[in-house]
């Protein structure tokens, strides 16, 4: 490790203990929280939670690559610590996951959603030798470590779709909260619930829970294809530093099920209904809130399409790569409808887009979307953008391009509030007809009006819920009394092999022991017929 | 069917209606409930939140047994409907059972639990035969049917622990919640939630969830014997009314499942925490509330126990069958406590009772176990009273009896927060040494009071979540959409056994090609050595 690097970190972490020391005794109440988030889309999400936790006079400290696009090293309002950690700069990696992704949804559907788990798994491996290396490098590193400790922190929060954070918490012992939806192991429920393969839908199979034999089957075969992965592929990178680190008997498994509280970002408003356990707490859509005014452009422009309304259309901020001619495609199609279209877009401006649609490079998207004259949202499916749709109740069209964009749309489409289109085959026909039935058909937007009052028919707002959990959590030092007894269990006890082999043998030795009986019976009545004959 | 039992029936929905029609164009945001309630302890719980309902405007009717107990037939506030119900009328039941278990608890550890569910068993074949013809009754009554239907009730507010709620809101297609502990399948999570067996004990089987694999065993045999009666005692009972009026193939484990909401009574700082379901809400504990002034006389008793206190003891209201002796035992052990005792007794007064003990006939029990002096409470373990001992964070001595009542205790024993004395075999040194255990040793106290702390850490009361969500389920007419996919499946297909059976035909298949291939390579191998030989 450069020296550079470790005094990056080591300062952030002496002028946290400074602040701690200042701060602490005006502020009682409030704590100091240590934050591992992931970088990207995972990280937006994260800081509207910290955001409010600082609001509420928390401390926080966030640990990220000092090369991050997202999150920034001088901050205001939190603590950077710098450390090595997978960013989000790599923008042509995206690209090339795209054009693969595209690749796949060639195939069959039975056999695109194994080619997507296969790209998922290979950038999971790349993934996980990098960052297994990263909290080697941490953990060794003595004095850090030390001054980790000595700043007594009273919670980790992070999100374990990367393992970084709650192998960092679990060293240092500190109470965990998880902000999450997804781990290594897919959907958090399949680290975390029983997951009856039969009506769950395994992460990347694009299934519903609405599932034929056939589909039973390939479900099951995801998920089967997954625990491979997880066990031949990623513990493998971090068996050394946790035999070097940690009590013996140590695996990722256990030490992600110890956390003491999981914020999982969801609703069972838009994932389908499934076991959940105590220490889970659903904050899905805690982003989503009223719509602001918009600037005075874009009110105009939004103004100006009368009756009809408008269309807006965003694909995120990663993804540029799609063809000249599905954007051709796209842009024509916008321009044969009667709508106005705000469309957030980056690159060459398509020849064939029409007088109605608007390109900005950015838009105040929650405010878009609750603006009156919105009429359907196109979009490539990740959860904030859909949390936001639900939220305001405006139906989508789906254009999905990477991971859980497909099955994010497919929860809206089984619910009637969504259109799929593939953006590998688009035509400006087939994209035209999506769009015309989301914005002419009433039941799509019936339908996400009925999601949207679900969706804030709740006694408590989901941001409200994560933070009187997170502080929860902080008072009570934990809350083992939430967990599980099973999850110490060995894999053969969980599931009552060794009383099933038991009952079994018993049942074996009785059905052996009458057969025994019998044939002697048997035998000595022949005898005796024998002998009397 | 006699006459006077449908007039009973038939004039109180007669009056409910006119009562609707009355009311309500002045209260535009109340509700008509229907609800079928359990006697006994099950409607103290109900009528609570009852009352809480009414108080916020919501029309309540009542169906109940002209001859319950507990129920009033001319409440001011509810509306009652008389049909012939399982009621508490029949004390003696209670004090034969009593002596029945005594026998039990005088087998092994592992036996006694067994001799206790044939007794359940026996007494469920008894009430289910009873009830299957009660609600036949109800439902051929073609014109009480009508009249209910007419009703226009909003909502099935039911205990499903005997099934005349659940079959009548089914019949009526009316949303359902439901107010519950037990189903006739034990725990109600046995019904609706994945229940390992490995970490979850069975209902009636005396485990924590810390099992070894003799535990775990008894712990399937338990599940497995309940299982049968479920099936072959308890099901066959109402397989003729359901055919009679449902749809073809429901059954009642189908219709229970359908319920749009269980509020469950309990509580993970109580119950063992488990995987749960996203229609399940917790209310544990909704009944507690701070302790309002004593009787003057009851506070000048309290009082002068100084700084010793004052132990409390109530048996519940059912039983008053134990043992002179037993009587006797207790009254000397506490003649020899410094601290004064506060008994809720009927009965002869034991010759043996210390100065230091008062008997009452009735006691304020939430009161007096909010008032400061009090240092223990000597309970059967029903419930509501522990409930209100974890509220007030007073450590108990329990002396179960009956029924759940050896579990509640287990679950503060194994948090220390209690002690257990076997009632069939207490002596005046066993109870006094427990007594003293309890009153001296700091750490039962100080569980207590954490998990009082921790049960009125929420984001939300008990009694506004359930009201939160029985309103939740009238307003939206249901809740379909919480409820998991997975119980519409045949069993064999919920457990993905045919997909089983299919990947097990597909290997063996493949191996059996493999070891013909590999054979006919060999033979031709061996044939071509032999020819060249």
């Amino acid at each position: 490790m450069n020296n550079n690097l470790k005094m990056s970190r080591v300062i952030p972490v002496l002028l946290t203990g400074l602040c701690l020391l200042l701060f602490r005794p005006t502020c009682c109440s409030c704590s100091n929280i240590l934050v591992v988030p992931v970088d990207g889309s995972h990280w937006i999400n994260m800081e509207i939670i910290l955001q409010e936790l600082h609001a509420r006079g928390h401390n926080i400290t966030v640990m990220h690559s000092a090369t991050s696009w997202y999150i920034p090293n001088n901050s205001t309002w939190f603590t950077s610590i710098n450390v090595q950690m997978l960013d989000d700069e790599d923008k042509d990696f995206y690209n090339r996951m795209l054009l693969n992704y595209l690749e796949c949804r060639k195939s069959s559907t039975f056999m695109r959603t194994f080619c997507q788990n296969n790209l998922v798994g290979s950038m999971l491996d790349v993934g996980h030798k990098f960052l297994s290396e990263s909290v080697a490098g941490i953990l060794d590193d003595q004095a850090f470590m030390k001054l980790l400790q000595d700043t007594k922190f009273d919670l980790m929060l992070t999100d374990p779709c990367l393992p970084v954070g709650l192998l960092l918490g679990s060293y240092l012992k500190l109470p965990m909260v998880y902000n999450v939806r997804w781990m290594d192991t897919g959907d958090v429920h399949f680290t975390i619930a029983p997951s009856p393969l039969s009506y769950i839908p395994f992460p990347g199979s694009e299934l519903s829970d609405q599932m034929d034999f056939l589909e039973r089957t390939k479900n099951t075969l995801h998920y089967l294809q997954n625990l491979a992965q997880q066990h031949f592929i990623i513990n493998p990178y971090y068996s050394d530093l946790l035999q070097r680190h940690f009590p013996p008997g140590s695996d990722l498994m256990s030490l992600q099920l110890a956390a003491d509280m999981w914020l999982v970002r969801a609703d069972f408003i838009f994932e389908f209904p499934r076991p959940t356990m105590p220490n889970v707490v659903y904050i899905g859509g805690f982003q989503c809130k009223e719509a602001r005014p918009l600037p005075v452009e874009l009110e105009e422009f939004m103004q100006s399409s009368g009756n009809h309304g408008v269309v807006v259309m965003s694909l995120g901020t990663l993804v540029s790569a799609l063809s000249r001619e599905t954007m051709e495609a796209i842009a024509a199609a916008f321009a044969r409808l009667p709508q106005k279209v705000l469309w957030k877009f980056v690159g060459e401006k398509p020849s064939s887009l029409g007088n109605n649609t608007l390109l900005v490079k950015w838009l105040p998207q929650n405010d878009v979307l609750g603006h009156p004259k919105t009429r359907a949202f196109v979009a490539h499916g990740g959860t904030n953008g859909l949390y936001e749709a639900i939220y305001h109740g405006v139906p989508v069209v789906g254009l999905p391009l990477l991971f859980d964009q497909f099955e994010n749309i497919l929860r809206l489409k089984v619910r009637g509030a969504a259109r799929m289109v593939e953006a590998g085959s688009l035509t400006e026909e087939g994209f035209l007809e999506a769009l015309k039935d989301v914005l002419e058909t009433p039941s799509y937007r019936n339908n996400m009006k009925r999601l949207s009052q679900l969706h804030q028919d709740l006694p408590m707002s989901p941001m409200d819920t994560a933070v009187f959990w997170i502080e929860y959590v902080i008072r009570n030092k934990g809350a083992a009394h939430l967990q599980a007894a099973g999850f110490s269990l060995p894999w053969y006890s969980y599931f009552c092999l060794d009383v099933a082999v038991f009952f079994t043998a018993v049942t074996a030795a009785v059905v052996w022991a009458l057969f025994a009986v019998c044939r002697n019976v048997c035998c000595r009545k022949s005898r005796r017929k024998t002998k009397a004959d």
